[in-house]
């Protein structure tokens, strides 16, 4: 199978490195990404799109290392000022990062389209993928825990994963609409790649989008697992699954993502669970996934690249 | 007479400096400063008051030497990123500026009105002196030009006070009520000091709100020129009196408030206009009045305050 036009479904951090991959190793306009904006907030005024900002910022290879979100050679100094007055520090916002957003925030009250914004930031930013939000309307993840529905940067930075899972909420989801170009590119894909990001809070909100889940079918889609060893990488995607009733592996987020998919990546550490995963009907490539280095994203889209050629 | 209670009429840079030296020379608490929000304005989202901000960063002793305006010790890295994707430049934002802007646009947004703002970032600033907005409601100062009416920081930063001045409108002044503590301020204030401020557009704006002027009746007032030798020491104002049809001379700006002062502050090198604006019924106090240094300002304030306690 021939690659040129590819489709990454990616959240934040993991699913970035992974995009940057992809993208440093496929040909110039073979790629679009689509980004979950479920973590997406208003905050101190400012349009705030997380995932957004992490992968484009990693593509434009200004992101932070150290973090993984924000931007390198970073300073705090208006955040500073906020806290120094009374206001809440407790969502850390770069000056440089605070910029984009100011300028996100004042582009979108003037009516243009996150999509838009979005696309004429990759421009400036000198970014040539194709980055498009999940959709240009807000669909906020609630994350419903034993003390009742939380707004997700409240569950996530706020409170820091602490209050145990029930389940989750895509608030508005079934009335929007995908972002312009995000079905056409499924359409126009000839492989889909699931990025190692949360099943539950950064993927599952763009398989709520109207219409993702339809142009998925019959596609070629492999996932690559967030979970090694029965660890998250980043983040509460293990803890998550535990609160949930399910054993965190490399397995379970096979089966979470079953239904949708052809093939499934996953770490060394995990080699065990290759049968298993087979008799769900997958093909498996079993290789290092954790992404330490740039040399490390390029091996990896590199691996996928090939193991799905063979298809 | 004595004077341990003071109230101040203020713009900015030039009436910041004569506010920091009363504040220094007066007892704790016997200053309150009126401070003209006319120019204040919404940009990129944030609500901006560079009159208020300008007499608080003074006070707080934060403020930028070389520019009047801002604070010290600035970094400018989030309009550089706001610039950089294609946003508005014109208005100069630093980022621990834009941090009290965010801190502020936030709180108005739940509710609380510009004063109660101010007074809380007083006192995180470490400000003694009661600084009050002339009005928690806004009155768009408009300069009325050769081209129309500008908003004025368009009229003023963006254009550069090109364009040749007919009038001024304060937007919504009829309407609009004077900030709680204003007036109760006045009526118990032992005098007025009318700052060398802009008359045009920094005092005039603070005499249009409703009961000021009636709070000024009675009351010993005295200003200070902000014309010195035909000049402004900063902005437009020698200007704006020429394209009104008035000679710029501190006998103009004595002339301009004429009805409610009692007492005039004029500089040396203008004692030859001394005669004629005694013969507007004023008494006249010639000195240095131009502020360079910390020492300046204080003696200023102390020789005004000298001057009226003869009264």
């Amino acid at each position: 199978m021939k690659v040129d036009r590819l489709v990454a479904l990616a959240g934040g951090v993991g699913g970035a490195k992974l995009v940057d991959g992809l993208n440093r190793v496929l040909p110039p306009e073979a790629l679009t990404v689509i980004v979950n904006t479920g973590d997406d907030f208003t905050h101190l005024g400012l349009y705030i799109c997380p995932d957004l900002d992490t992968v484009c910022y990693t593509l434009a290879g200004i992101a932070n290392p150290a973090t993984g979100w924000g931007r390198a050679e970073e300073s705090w100094h208006a955040l500073e000022t906020v806290v120094s007055l009374g206001g809440p520090g407790w969502f850390r916002l770069g000056d440089r990062d605070l910029g984009l957003h100011l300028e996100r925030t004042r582009r979108l009250a003037t009516g243009e389209r996150l999509s838009q914004v979005t696309q004429s930031f990759c421009r400036a930013l000198g970014i040539q993928a194709c980055v498009l939000p999940m959709s240009d309307e807000a669909i906020p993840t609630q994350v419903d825990t034993d003390e009742g529905l939380l707004p997700f940067q409240e569950y996530f930075v706020l409170r820091q994963c602490q209050p145990r899972v029930k389940g989750f909420v895509f608030e508005n989801h079934a009335c929007a609409r995908p972002a312009p170009g995000v079905l056409t590119a499924l359409e126009a894909a000839h492989v889909v790649v699931i990025c190692p990001s949360n099943p539950w809070v950064s993927i599952d909100p763009i398989l709520a989008v109207p219409g993702v889940r339809a142009g998925l079918a019959g596609k070629p889609v492999v996932a690559v697992s967030p979970i090694i060893a029965g660890q998250a990488v980043k983040g509460p995607a293990a803890k998550m699954f535990a609160e949930l009733g399910v054993q965190p592996s490399a397995l379970a987020v096979a089966q979470h993502y079953q239904p949708w998919l052809r093939g499934f990546v996953l770490d060394r550490q995990d080699k065990a669970q290759t049968a298993e995963i087979r008799r769900l009907g997958l093909e498996v490539l079993v290789t290092d996934t954790l992404m330490t280095s740039l040399a490390d994203r390029e091996r990896l889209a590199r691996e996928i690249l090939d193991f799905v050629t063979t298809w």
